[in-house]
């Protein structure tokens, strides 16, 4: 076998682990590795901006399982750092390959065009956001290095990082002949213990109920727990996180669990449970929801990657694998079958009277859950694209996507790039606020280079509308754009303005039924108009961030 | 005096070391922080995406002596650090002021929505790209704490990071009673023999030189530097980072100089010197230019604000302005009038027969330099928007900005919205290439809500041009917008789409003849046309990155 350069190990290694395209933009110093991605088997999608770089890699990852962001040094790396923030905030598996100067280069510290303040300076930034990175300052070590950010990415589900000095990638590049891969494994007796107490919380109680938070499909352990709920008749909740992990037409689903921002049906059942089985959640604000979630941790059973606690008590050492499989495999007493509190129903048909009435965030997501088929990708932005889609039911698995925690701005659009990467097959439609959209919408022109077909309904409620509910001012205002012109701008898709019920609902089945095209939609609501749970959310903030409430 | 808020304490201190723009969009915990300063008497520009936030400011406080960008934790600010890295890189006195969490929201660690790894990664980061930073964790230390950075950034130059959680923003402050200020003072000795040898060596010189820098303007001491210019007939050159903060049209001003870049008689005159007194200077690698600059060191007096080398050594603790006086007040006989060598040149006017011809890079910026007016604002973007600009002679001072260290793509467009918010006198041109327009350029969103009139030139050679002429493939093609359609999208001024020199010509003068409207002009160049500079300098950097160039 001929020695491979280090770029062409590079992608070769990451096609081995299932990348099949990459997104990214080039800059000089990384074009050599450029070279080697053009001539891999891997497809480049080469994006506007390095911000959607990143959500774009973000959202191929959480579809995919690993996605790649390729950028340059500094210019390019450095304007990418808020997407993987939020990859890490919310463990999606996506590794950035940035350029570097060359070794020669950095040897005597000169001002080198795109540094900042040491040729350091991006790496240790990014160590912020990153579960492992290196510098391939040696073409020797360079594919050991690539395996072990590699598989702590994988392993951990978090970022990692590889700069690539250019004189190193057409390098010829050593492989490891050995390798001892740590392997962690839990401490018997507290695995035991651990299991003892939890399968007798779940004997004895009356309303046990499991919520199946993200760590579960990041981690490829989603199928243990719909086993588990199956076979004791658990029902299952996610969280505005996690929404679709588990089908969204499982008979033991009963929705979104997020504190005061739940589904109703869902709430009541959760808040009443003896026993809530808490599996891979992130304990946030958001999943608390606007008023406190109303959760007593000594009913609840915790298993994540980072702890294990059983009511008020935690077992170290206890991996979250061995903890679900031995829950699984326990000898426990089925319960009885249970009543769905929140079962999936299709929305009500828009009446005759309602078609000529202005639209609204309810109806528009009413109208979306009617005209959808089967396998569509919704990819919702923050804001009420993102509240108002709580009862919204996807049918599939992973079908539903957002950074409900980090809660970006500007995710959806270079995030549905990725996920139409990822799933060549299933309708996307991509749902973003105005202001959002104004951010990163420009992203359409990705979508033109590729062809993509996605169904893009931009909620123009006048400015940024969620903080308009929190405090209101001038600094909320945003420049009115013609958005429907964005389709003769890049000489794609068809773009249709819409301000009532009925037009909606006609766009939509048009839009749904041409699987040709790609769809603008812009979707006009009143200014001071919102989805419920956003009232509430923003409600909450208000309290706490508008010092007048605070104090009266 | 009724107590102030730390809100409305931060924005009146602001407002009276001139601020009079501030730059920003807000997030939820930022929305306290953006109302104090809705407030107070300094106006608020929202941007549509951060980074664009993070250029505006820079290009405001390369203007005005001072910049503020104001955005949210987390999203907002990483979303933002290119840009400060940027503004470190070159020196812009930039202060980023982020909301955050509450103090009561810190205590136990919970997961807040935005945090990324813990409630110190932002300000960590930040670090990294700031000289100096802070989080008003206590009212009682806040307005200490803001003098603080506030004068870091004035007297260094550089950006600077005030993060307010927002329960602090509304709290009353407490003014600082007694500050003992540091003042820095150079060691007489070191200085007294700086000063000897210097002079000495200027009296020897039969051909000096001055190479005016950019520390000069972002301390003030340009002045200084060009009274000792015009005191003993020394040419003084700029580099490209320094373009213009010497006025063009000063008699002893002979060009930049940027190694390979520079303009030829300029260049001559440099290398040939045998005394090249260095102020302010950045000697980076474009600076240096393309192929390495001809200085030796032993002839060359080096003064900034980090070093001063008279030859082959070094002084330490000499100060750049008290050196730069010195020289001002040393008893040095002046030179002999010199010829300048490259002296400013009205262009040639377009013959009959090129009104036909398709434009080019060079025939472009022939163009802009016939027909601009007395006074205005040249802002280019990274690529033939820069290089080609070189010879470009503008009539006032800080008339031309460009970030021609770092080098990011993406500045032009939000940079002349900050050099238009800070001077609103003079017309202001952006030039931009194709490929930098996909990534900003939609700010021009920004511009039509504050209804600026700037003359925009999208420099469009199909795809990262630049690029392709270091090392080319498919990654280097964009998608080909209808770039004169983005009017339509905003609905705001007037775009012309140019293909001949003739059209060219006669668009740069109405757009110039008419100051109501914003122009937006996309001139179409062939996709291997390039300026001179830029075909040098591709040439040397591919010879260093293409393998194959590499070995042969």
């Amino acid at each position: 076998m001929a020695t491979q350069t280090v770029g062409e190990f590079l992608f070769d290694y990451l096609y081995s682990k299932g990348i099949r395209t990459a997104f990214g933009i080039p800059g000089d110093f990384a074009l050599p590795t450029f070279r080697w991605l053009d001539r891999s088997k891997i497809k480049l999608i080469t994006m506007t901006h390095e911000p959607s770089v990143g959500f774009a890699a973000d959202g191929y990852a959480r579809v995919n399982g690993l996605g790649v962001a390729c950028v340059t040094y500094c210019v390019g790396g450095l304007n990418m750092l808020n997407s993987v923030a939020c990859a890490y905030a919310e463990k999606s598996p996506m590794l950035v390959i940035s350029g570097g100067p060359a070794t020669f280069d950095r040897r005597s510290d000169p001002l080198i065009h795109h540094k900042v303040r040491t040729f350091d300076t991006q790496r240790r930034i990014f160590e912020e956001v990153t579960c492992a990175n290196t510098v391939l300052m040696d073409a020797e070590t360079a594919a050991a290095e690539i395996i072990r950010v590699i598989e702590a990415v994988q392993t951990q589900c978090r970022p990692g990082y590889i700069e690539i000095p250019y004189d190193i990638v057409d390098e010829p590049v050593k492989l490891p002949t050995r390798r001892n891969k740590e392997v962690l494994t839990s401490d018997p007796e507290n695995l035991e213990g651990a299991l003892r107490e939890a399968a007798e919380m779940i004997s004895r109680a009356k309303q046990p109920v499991i919520i199946a938070d993200v760590e579960l499909q990041r981690h490829g352990l989603t199928d243990i727990a719909v086993a588990l709920a199956k076979k004791l008749n658990i029902p299952i909740a996610a969280t505005l996180l996690s929404k679709s992990i588990i089908s969204e037409t499982n008979p033991n689903y009963i929705g979104v669990y997020s504190g005061g921002l739940s589904e109703p049906g869902c709430k009541n059942y959760v808040e009443n449970s003896d026993c809530v089985i808490l599996f891979g959640a992130f304990i946030t604000d958001v999943f608390l929801g606007a008023s406190a979630a109303k959760l007593e941790r000594k009913n609840c059973i915790l298993s994540t990657t980072e702890k294990t606690r059983i009511g008020l008590h935690g077992y170290d050492d206890v991996l979250f694998k061995d903890f679900l499989e031995g829950l699984r495999a326990a000898k426990i007493k089925p319960k009885a079958k249970f009543k769905n509190p929140n079962p999936s129903v299709t929305p009500k048909p828009l009446t005759a009277k309602e078609r000529a009435e202005p639209v609204d965030v309810e109806t528009f997501f009413r109208l979306v859950g009617l005209t959808m088929k089967e396998g569509t990708n919704v990819i919702c932005d923050t804001g009420d694209a993102l509240m108002g889609a709580i009862g919204l039911r996807t049918t599939k698995r992973n079908n539903f996507l957002s950074d409900a925690y980090y809660l970006s701005m500007g995710f959806a659009m270079p995030a549905a790039i990725g996920a139409m990467a990822a799933d060549t097959k299933g309708r996307t439609i991509a749902i973003i606020g105005d202001g959002a959209f104004q951010m990163t919408g420009i992203e359409l022109s990705t979508v033109a280079k590729e062809g993509m077909n996605p169904i893009v309904c931009i909620i123009n409620n006048d400015g940024y509308g969620t903080q308009r509910h929190i405090i209101d001012g001038p600094f909320n205002n945003i420049h009115p754009w013609k958005y429907t012109k964005i389709c003769e701008l890049l000489n794609y898709g068809k773009a249709v303005k819409v301000k009532t019920k009925g037009a909606l609902e006609a766009t939509l089945k048009e839009a749904f039924a041409n699987t040709k095209d790609m769809y603008l939609i812009e979707v006009v609501v009143p200014r001071d108009n919102c989805s419920e749970p956003l009232r509430r959310m923003a409600e909450h903030m208000s309290s706490q961030r508008d010092v007048n409430k605070r104090k009266s």
